[in-house]
């Protein structure tokens, strides 16, 4: 269970860029890959004084083409597959302008990591089939790596309370599953037949937000969705809210948890509790994680508890079953 | 029409700067005020080689607290009234750290001004209900603004074009007004009694898309909403599309143009071109804006556009007028 060391190829990685400043950090990928950079910046932004840092889609990116992208630059991308056209482009990009770029893919012979100057691979249960250490997922190979960064910018090393708490990871993803099973039983009904469901965050947990609606609700169940940031929920957004009206609702453990609250507050105040999915990281057991990372392990335990729920949703509805697509990867010329 | 210098305050503001070295922006505000702040990064992005720019919402600029936020930053927030409690927060949290703030609001009485080390005032036409020009807006402000630190940060001066540019701004929405008109009724028409309506923009008119969803269509209209970014459709949004399927898609003229294109051609492909109510900037008339600015101002020239959309929305449902609200300043405690 102890983890003592980050993996060797990030440990190659951290080795290699070991002399150099670290001053940039860009962090571009497309869709659920995207979505993990979001609390990457938020770790960044929390823990470096020196490192400024964007997140980017990836054709966005390569447009875009910000003028500050030059040889001092690192550009972190990720592609579960590694076949991404968008994420390759911008690895080529990133390179063309002389950045260091870092590749992050299940498939180290992919077209990203053949892109990279750095590959560092990570797990995915989903894909394989097999039980992984969360540890070694996407967001845990990339806190780790962020975490290097900053040692060498700041000479802050955040790494040894972090290597714990990803220790304890995964058994706090366990008890998760079993503690949400009998919501998500119940709440899979209700929301089986609704056409909009929306999910709310802020920090750290709008990553996961952001993909749950976007990757699940919208690519595999055909469900309009959308990611609400929790504050912005106010500034126009919430005006939709009645008591038909169906929301998932992260509330996290980092320091917009308040935000977060104060959505689900409203949410129960003027929408039907029953249409109110609430995931609160205060209910969840943690045991062995560092006070100062649950904020950070909490999106990756609510996001990997919710494929669960999304199970028993695909289950309910007919008119699809999980991983049922129209266009993505069944028509290749759009 | 043409306008040959900055505003005064504006002015004023780059004056006291002037000496300073600028070298990281934050861009701060909610909703429809935030929405501006994704343009002004993505001038910031294109047209210096020195300045770090950061977007953040207003309560979770406060509560993420980026340790990079201190007394060599520029933070830039943006209030309508000048009230909205998060950005006046988050204001006197940048004051608190040191940092330089600038306070963009129509009221210079304002607790935002008041919070600010300088004020820059702007016009909104429909709060005053008075025609205004619209370099004097929140984008025109913002824009100038920009500029003016681009130009002490890394000596390239762009102003002379932006004004040039922004002179012949008001003429080319007068003649948008008229080239929508009925294309808008037409529309209105076919979207009248639809639950769920997406917009879609990249780059600078990622905002437009944003505040158009937000502000409009889920807070005025209670129509279920979603700014789509164009690239970030094809990695999950797009499974969504069917002949049913109610898409805004903006095309604009700045680098990201082939996201957007790409994301119409996939609507008109496989939904209902009845549907998919397509802005082409292309077809604007932009006489007299010089080409590096046009992909700044089609934003504007959209939203200010869309505005008529939504009258004639409002005007075909009975559910509710524009500006009808059941939270937003008619409950007071959450």
């Amino acid at each position: 269970m102890m983890k003592t060391a980050v993996n060797a190829d990030i440990a190659a990685t951290l080795a290699a860029l070991g002399s150099r400043t670290v001053l940039q950090v860009f962090l571009v990928a497309c869709g659920g890959s995207l979505s993990i950079m979001h609390p990457g910046k938020y770790f960044l932004d929390r823990h470096s004084r020196r490192i400024t840092s964007d997140v980017y889609n990836g054709d966005e990116f390569v447009c875009r083409d910000p003028l500050t992208l030059d040889a001092h630059s690192i550009v972190i991308l990720c592609s579960q597959t590694g076949t991404t056209r968008e994420t390759v482009r911008a690895a080529q990009h990133a390179k063309a302008k002389g950045a260091t770029v870092i590749g992050m893919t299940l498939d180290p012979a992919s077209p990203l990591a053949e892109a990279a100057d750095h590959v560092l691979q990570y797990q995915a249960s989903y894909t394989t089939g097999v039980a992984i250490d969360a540890a070694d997922s996407n967001y845990g190979v990339l806190y780790m790596l962020l975490a290097g960064l900053v040692n060498i910018a700041d000479g802050t090393d955040y790494l040894p309370s972090l290597l714990k708490s990803l220790g304890h990871l995964q058994p706090a993803i366990d008890k998760a599953h079993i503690r949400y099973a009998d919501l998500f039983t119940t709440f899979a009904e209700r929301f089986k037949d609704r056409l909009v469901i929306y999910t709310t965050a802020s920090g750290a947990n709008y990553g996961a937000a952001y993909s749950f609606a976007i990757c699940v609700l919208m690519e595999m169940q055909w469900i309009n969705s959308q990611a609400i940031h929790a504050n912005e929920f106010f500034h126009g957004p919430f005006e939709v809210v009645d008591e038909n009206a169906c929301f998932i609702t992260m509330i996290g453990l980092d320091e917009t948890r308040r935000l977060e609250e104060r959505t689900r507050d409203f949410l129960y105040r003027f929408g039907d509790k029953n249409n109110i999915l609430v995931l609160d990281a205060a209910d969840l057991d943690l045991d062995g994680i560092d006070p100062q990372f649950q904020g950070y392990l909490v999106p990756l335990i609510f996001f990997d508890a919710l494929w669960k729920f999304a199970y028993k949703l695909a289950d309910l509805r007919d008119q699809t079953m999980l991983e049922a697509r129209r266009y993505m990867k069944k028509i290749s010329d759009y």
